[in-house]
């Protein structure tokens, strides 16, 4: 079923241990298409400026994402500039020019307005409302992201928007802010009262953790031997989630789990490699092969 | 089969959000013995003073614990006293007074010599050492826990010791100490060139990370929505752990993974109420019914 993501295209440039770059495509939006798309059709609503061109858009061709959403004006693309530590544990950031991105108003091209998946990432909470409002029929299922900033400067505007959402998906510590409550099952519980069934909370090297007022989940971190780059890693888990409950085209207990999965798969390939590198070289079979060592890494009997 | 360990037997002070206890019996092998008692007998090397009288042996008393080789010395037991923070994410050593224990050469009763499961605590490598000398048949499996202190002050007799270790169980931060290396699964590696074929990295709330020569297996925290007192988890975990694969009498993939769950069952239990209290009140059908709930936690269908 389709799936959009309203969100970022963005530059950045990123030093880690392994390397530098001084500026390649990024975004939340971008990873999280690129993931989505290997399980569903991606209808992408962003704003970018003349530096995004023809190489940019050509990452994303020949897959099943929709760019007609993707507004170009003049001016800068949404620049980032990142450092990772030597252990990859910490990120200072060096640069946020926000560019075009300041003046962002999401407007839906009519063919998306019948998307039934939704994703809203990290952006202002207004703006997450208004491609809600959008949508003409009503969705089967709402995914947001937020972070700290949102939290603390639009508290009302991100619990207007929350109210129409039913997955939140966020890290430990965001978790921890919305709510105000340090233990993560009764963070859960506040979440419940603001419009989500499901809370996913994402933790890094840590995994993930599902909270559903039915049952809760938990993934592990893929162990990898080489982490060359971390940035995009929570944004392709929500594409890899998100992408696969689209393709199911129901959300119920058993695909929450399996989109957990599926997520946790994404993310891991994502920091593999520079920017989103590895997304664009992936192929199916790696991806169903990776499902199953998370099969292995948790498996038991009693 | 027989499981034998060596570790402090003690008297903690404890304060947590949750409350405060001035003196209550605590120690790697207390927790230790008391979690392994629901799967195996459990035979206990310490050292203790004259404060520990018949109300401390009695906590042990009516389970499959024997403290033949605890030895009773004049002087005071080892006392430890820490302070958690609000969220119990940090601790804060009060005081660390070692008393009888920094005397304490460990002598194995005759009836101890025959232990095919041996569990050395985190004590002075050279004691460890020694307990193993004093095995008479080859055991069938050793597990080694150790801390920074013996990691930095005595690397030699660690590494002399891990040459007859089969397991290590330490946490995160231990690995990366011990091995050089922030990257889990290569620290594993240069863990598997000292002795161990199995590396069991200990992660508190995120679980456990077990790494073996053949398989990596990993086990979430359990979700509690109220921790009590966190002292103990760890050995708990461990308790949990050497009992189940004494009672299974053979080590092997499947019985390495069920003992990761149980391990981790006892830890979750153990943190609920203060010191041991928790582990003296289980039931059997608690652990049956916690060991099932981590199996609908980490379960999935592709």
């Amino acid at each position: 079923m389709s799936l959009l993501v309203v969100g970022s295209v963005a530059f950045d440039a990123i030093e880690t241990p392994f390397g530098k770059v001084d500026r390649t495509l990024g975004g939340a939006a971008s990873y999280f298409a690129l993931a989505a798309s290997y399980f569903a059709p991606v209808r992408v609503v962003a704003i970018v400026g003349e530096d995004f061109t023809e190489k940019e858009r050509a990452v994303f061709r020949n897959r099943r994402i929709d760019l007609t959403g993707v507004e170009r004006v003049a001016g800068k693309s949404f620049f980032w500039a990142g450092r990772y530590s030597q252990n990859l544990n910490e990120r200072t950031t060096l640069a946020t020019e926000l560019n075009v991105f300041a003046n962002f108003r999401p407007t839906l091209p009519d063919v998306y307005c019948d998307s039934s998946f939704i994703f809203l990432g990290n952006i202002d909470p207004t703006l997450q409302r208004s491609v809600l409002s959008q949508v003409k029929c009503k969705p089967k299922v709402v995914g947001l992201d937020t972070m700290n900033y949102w939290i603390e400067r639009t508290p009302a505007e991100l619990r207007d928007t929350l109210k129409h959402t039913q997955i939140l998906m966020i890290n430990d510590d965001e978790t921890r802010q919305l709510t105000g409550e340090h233990n993560l099952l009764r963070a859960a519980k506040h979440v419940f009262k603001m419009g989500p069934r499901t809370l996913v909370i994402k933790r890094g090297e840590h995994g993930a953790l599902m909270v559903h007022d039915k049952f809760i989940f938990s993934v592990p971190g893929f162990p990898l031997e080489e982490v060359h780059d971390p940035t995009g890693a929570g944004d392709s888990f929500a594409g890899g989630f998100m992408g696969y409950l689209a393709k199911a085209g129901r959300v119920n207990e058993q695909t929450l789990r399996s989109a957990m999965v599926y997520g946790s798969v994404l993310g891991s390939f994502a920091v593999e490699r520079f920017g989103v590198e590895r997304l664009t070289t992936l192929k199916l079979a790696e991806i169903t092969r990776r499902a199953r060592l998370f099969s292995k890494l948790t498996s038991f009997k009693l």
